[in-house]
């Protein structure tokens, strides 16, 4: 059963888990909503990490941005779980032949089309903000795409050996199997967010935490100043996903990223890691899955609201129920 | 019969045509050298015309450099005449719908992957003499491929109506159709010759134009300050070949481009327009098609020794007759 809400509801997100909540709280805002209210009367926007971007071969990579447009566009690898479907792969052979680029970083030939697209308009002197809006705009997703950042904050990752590496390099090239000692935004000091997140938070009536990796996706998101101060203030209930399901990661390779940073790979640590909202932390409720119901109970005495659901997004309707269970959470406890 | 000549072969050059007459060229010195020596103790270079070159979609296009490259290393479409063979163009669809780019210009994959790769070299330092270099490497063509000036030097088009043209969106997207009254290379004074290109001029046993088009390609290559000094001061021969063949251009559309310039479409004329080298022009030598032969005959009384051969490059046999003719006769104008 729905329970009302308002209709402005924000998701800060990494990648491809991000992606698949979005389309699941999409579809969930489309079952409540009228036919095409949603970019109207209710709005769904995406804070999005943009600490795995990089520079590559002259063009700019925005990989959390990518993976969130193509899943909600249906123009993503539903199989190997990134990318494009349909793509190949020669315009990177071409490269790899002239030495140009990373052999480890694939390169889709239609995923260059976006990086080609991208890099041309901030060579223009958009923002990435402006370019990935008019990017965006392709492919119909009704949902506001926006980096947390303009600034170009990349994350580097300390280790016990060498200088540090670049989070792709070090996600991508090491699948994480370097110990890492440390995650750095460079040059987050600077930093602002990006014109629209501040105000999207503030204005928000439903705030939720995509179950990403809470260290270099949500962690990444929160680095950018200003962006806890505006969760902080904001009006809306804060509800956050676990990324962990059993003591295990749904995907990817957050424990590498927790362990780093000595949190512990449960559902229950990852709540106390973003901390309670009253306590000057991130969370007022938490949906975890059932089977962390018991462990992760007592978080509720903490001041973390917590629920358990079944988090697994097998499918559209699995992720729209996912959604529905964040959103009515969320509307209990609506200050 | 071949007659003995010096090893090293300079040729000023276009891009299709330009690239075909190389490829002979390079061929009839591999028949006069042993196996090896071309590279080595024998030097084939290309001064080639950079004023079709392009920034398209963030990416610089060098479509000479690129014919001739192609061309010579055996990776050319020679059904369509130009760019890769097996080309496909699926990140140009993607950037069509992203509305990047120009639609009318063809970027294939393969060719994106040259166009990307310099692309980056330019942005990490190199010069474009540098990164055609480092990404001719990857061919071994035998030839030294010098772009006329590192400095970036477009060709514009003045017609009668509106703001001048790019080179290529007149001879592309118009396909010369618009009238020119004027063709005008941004930038060219204050452009300087690549490194090399005066010094191969000065030190080649043989200096040859290839049939190229000798108003937006030869010509925009004496063009550039230096180059028709230094070609005044080489000791060595310099012969033409026409571009023109009984009144018609060999391919392209070079007959627009002489008549902007009020220059008759004829292999006389052409040489006439470059004119007599002993008269502060450009040629000793001249070779014109047998169909030109009685037409062109009185330009070796102005001072252009004319001779009459087969012009057609159909194969790689013909080619190699062609730049064998031409070497002849420069060994025989030899001072």
């Amino acid at each position: 059963m729905t329970t009302p809400l308002g209709p402005r509801v924000v998701v800060l997100s990494g990648g491809v888990g991000g992606a698949r909540f979005l389309r699941g709280v999409r579809e969930e805002l489309r079952r409540r909503f009228p036919d095409g209210a949603i970019g109207t009367t209710a709005k769904l926007t995406a804070i999005v990490n943009t600490g795995d971007d990089m520079w590559l071969a002259g063009l700019r990579i925005t990989p959390d941005l990518d993976s969130i447009m193509y899943t909600l566009a249906g123009a993503n690898d539903e199989q190997r779980g990134w990318g494009r479907v349909g793509e190949t792969e020669r315009v990177a052979a071409e490269l790899a032949e002239y030495g140009v680029g990373w052999p480890w970083f694939t390169l889709g030939d239609l995923d260059l089309g976006t990086h080609i697209a991208r890099s041309s308009m901030l060579r223009e002197g958009l923002t990435l903000t402006q370019a990935t809006a008019r990017i965006a705009e392709r492919w119909s997703i009704d949902t506001a795409l926006l980096p947390v950042t303009d600034d170009e904050v990349e994350t580097y990752v300390s280790t016990n050996d060498g200088p540090d590496l670049h989070f792709q390099e070090w996600w991508t090239r090491y699948r994480a199997k370097v110990d890492a000692t440390a995650f750095v935004q460079r040059g987050v000091a600077e930093s602002r967010p990006a014109p629209g997140v501040e105000a999207a938070i503030s204005s928000a009536d439903v705030i939720l935490i995509a179950p990403s990796n809470p260290v270099v996706s949500i962690g990444t998101v929160l680095g950018i100043p200003g962006i806890r101060e505006a969760l902080s203030a904001a009006r809306a209930p804060i509800v956050g996903v676990s990324p962990i399901i059993g003591g295990s990661v749904v995907r990817g390779m957050a424990d590498a990223c927790l362990t780093a940073i000595g949190v512990e790979t449960s559902a229950r640590a990852v709540a106390e890691h973003y901390g309670t909202r009253r306590g000057g932390g991130l969370l007022d409720g938490w949906l975890v899955d059932d089977v962390d119901a018991a462990a992760a109970a007592p978080l509720t005495t903490l001041g973390i609201t917590t629920e358990a659901v079944p988090l697994w997004m097998t499918d559209l309707d699995s992720s729209a129920a996912l959604a529905c269970a964040a959103l009515d959470l969320a509307a209990r406890l609506r200050p």
